[in-house]
């Protein structure tokens, strides 16, 4: 018997059914290449360290030592040339506000290198330890830090606790300094994965 | 002719494929955001490794060393003020198990930094290098280690081989340790990205 | 009145559409645990750099110095026994070709730490700090560095500027070396996040 037109055969599943798929699938490779994802970061909080270097009067207060140093430098005194070479240790504590007496929400702990001969630039590796009625956990961070821009982006390579599995950006930005003892940074945490 | 009817027009896409498109938008959404993620782990590792540190006299076993310390310590015997700046390098045997002495799965390569006067805290930087039949490869952690607590979580940051691309959490505790010289580390490595 | 079929109430939503729907649940699990991630780069670039290590003799144009070794060590030449518990601090220039003095597009900062006694291995934590009309941004890098494989794998566990929120693997060779003062390491980025 020849066919009594060209019409395709009846199927329980609609053909738009294979297009919605396809659609699918490109969504899907799209999500997992990043282009979908969003710049609007799902969390973000704003935090200010104190860091007080060991300079060889201050141990009692001091949050911070040089624990390495090139074979010119010392461990007492930061090195010439930007400090190329110094290796400090610090765990300093994390306030809401600029004022480093406020209560503490947490310490933030790891190590900065400076880096470089020619200004002041330093690759930075710690952790935000909180230790708060608000928050606990904590968020590690890890990247260069070039001192003598206003503002620089690290990264957060991954939190614990409350910040579980957490990845993002935080802007630092050096909110005051005395000298080369104290200073304090601004951190403008902004996560764009939050879990 | 005028229209019969009030009726839409036949379209060639059903009218729910639009209602369906907005769904799909709306899941990739939340995917991108993070909301729908599982915190049940795509893969879970458990190994212990070894850490004799050099204190002087036991160079032949040693599998760290001191290779930074604050001005009043030196690189020889571990620092008062809970070690406070000391740096140490590591190279640890990984088993499967909690004997010293059982065949090494790969070695766990890195720093620690301990970085707190008042109590025992380290930042640790390492990776966890396999190279046995059953895991080729590397996983990269970063994180704060308050090493008197039972347990503390690290990040996993990354991996490469076997474990490309991971990302996790790896709970540490203490399963043992002998005066300053020797600690058995297990780690309860749990990823949450696959790929 | 008896119904006359078995037939399934007109729905205004059909059937199908939940059938899609569970599918689409399925993907969006499977893009949650990775299950269907590309392993194909979103973005790929190659790079040099390169590093001349202070050694007594060359302030002038090193670009490195060792800032941590262990007890048996120092700061001026490298020690003993691969190397290990050497720290190095380093701001190497980033070429786009394998010539010490093409344009640099960047540099390369931070440090690495030998880490095994019986071979050459290092554990690695820098960024290329980007500043060319090309690229601007960073890419964060941490990993084992296992020197005598011909390649070896490092993580890229962020990025910022052009580089935002990047994650991805760099394959590692070294492309040349003058005795332990000068030596150039082949970067072959592949990123699979790319946002």
């Amino acid at each position: 018997m020849a066919p009594k037109a060209p019409k395709a055969p009846k199927s329980p599943i609609p053909n738009h059914f294979f297009f919605l798929l396809l659609i699918l699938s490109a969504f899907s490779a799209a999500a997992a290449s990043g282009k979908l994802r969003s710049r609007r970061p799902c969390r973000r909080l704003v935090f200010y360290f104190h860091d007080i270097l060991y300079n060889g009067k201050n141990a009692a207060n001091a949050t911070a030592a040089i624990v390495g140093a090139p074979a010119w430098g010392n461990t007492t005194v930061l090195t010439g040339m930007n400090h190329f070479g110094d290796v400090v240790v610090f765990d300093d504590p994390i306030t809401v506000d600029n004022n480093l007496h406020g209560t503490p929400v947490g310490r933030a702990q790891g190590f900065y290198i400076y880096d470089k001969k020619e200004i002041f630039t330093a690759w930075l590796g710690f952790s935000f330890v909180f230790n708060s009625t608000e928050h606990r956990g904590s968020l590690n961070f890890a990247g260069a830090d070039p001192l003598m821009n206003k503002t620089r982006d690290v990264s957060v390579i991954g939190g614990t606790g409350d910040f579980f599995m957490a990845r993002g950006i935080a802007t630092l930005s050096t909110d005051s300094f005395e000298g080369e003892v104290y200073f304090r940074l601004r951190a403008d945490i902004k996560l764009f994965e939050c879990w």
